[in-house]
């Protein structure tokens, strides 16, 4: 959607952009939550299955405070499809299915879901950033909760990666 | 590529997910020395055209080095499309284009290329986990030395945005 004309007014064009990437970020935290399972499904090692759920659980949470930051601002809540997290989850499926008779299909599922967390940590980490400047301080309190979340399922599935199943996989 | 049957042996199959893994980033960072000069072209402030300068020569630089380590492994340097970054870049293609006489612009580039910042620091820190648990030391030395531009380059975004877009933005 092209940023609407409004007399250059800097704000009002940082508010837009601002609205632009929530919409974005709402898209792919709905499509996650329909991918997370799949993943949960596919993969072989428990505490990874664990660590899917767990973060379903935590995704669905996130889609809910989207919606309280798009009321605060007197927004409907409201979608628009992102390009980026398509591509990362067609990679994760097409990951799932290459290795699902391989022992590295959790490595690979893994590599996949860290690729979405990190799409994630940039993407709230500018939206936070967005919402200081525009003086959202519910907002910010909101993104600050799920940017920490993000940050701490990339390092799970890092502890995870590196202490069982990369190790198994170069046994 | 379904992941070759490989009498099961874990090292092979991880070594297997390694090189797929490998040829997704070259293709990603060939797209990204295409994409760059044209983020640069369409950056307004100077310094946010000069890091996407510099990021375009350290990126043709991290080609060289992955060349380096597929022949380090004794593998024809090839590279695999990469659904991840066609987003990536297209999302960035869309914004640029959305925000182009927009003043939220900067920020808009901004944004894009700290996702594809974040896409090839995920990517880079699965590779080197590879690298280490496989024991290729030479790649896990050139993957060590690209990782660390990439984590400088979201710095050097982060700091472009907010001492001076957002800021500005947010006026």
């Amino acid at each position: 959607m092209k940023a609407k004309s409004n007399d250059g007014d800097p704000h009002v064009e940082l508010q837009h952009l601002f609205v632009d990437q929530l919409r974005d970020i709402l898209w792919a935290e709905k499509q996650l939550v329909k991918a997370l399972p799949k993943m949960a499904k596919a993969a072989r090692d428990a505490k990874l299955k664990a660590a899917f759920t767990n973060h379903l659980g935590e995704t669905e949470n996130q889609v809910v405070r989207l919606g309280k930051i798009f009321t605060s601002l007197g927004l409907a809540v409201r979608a628009k499809k992102c390009p980026a997290m398509e591509g990362l989850l067609k990679e994760a499926d097409e990951l799932a299915e290459d290795y699902q008779d391989s022992s590295a299909l959790d490595a690979a599922l893994i590599a996949a879901a860290q690729k979405v967390e990190h799409y994630e940590i940039a993407t709230y980490g500018t939206l936070r950033a967005f919402a200081e400047c525009l003086g959202h301080t519910e907002a910010v309190k909101l993104l600050s909760a799920t940017l920490l979340e993000e940050s701490k399922a990339d390092e799970a599935l890092t502890g995870i990666a590196l202490a069982q199943v990369n190790e198994e996989a170069a046994v």
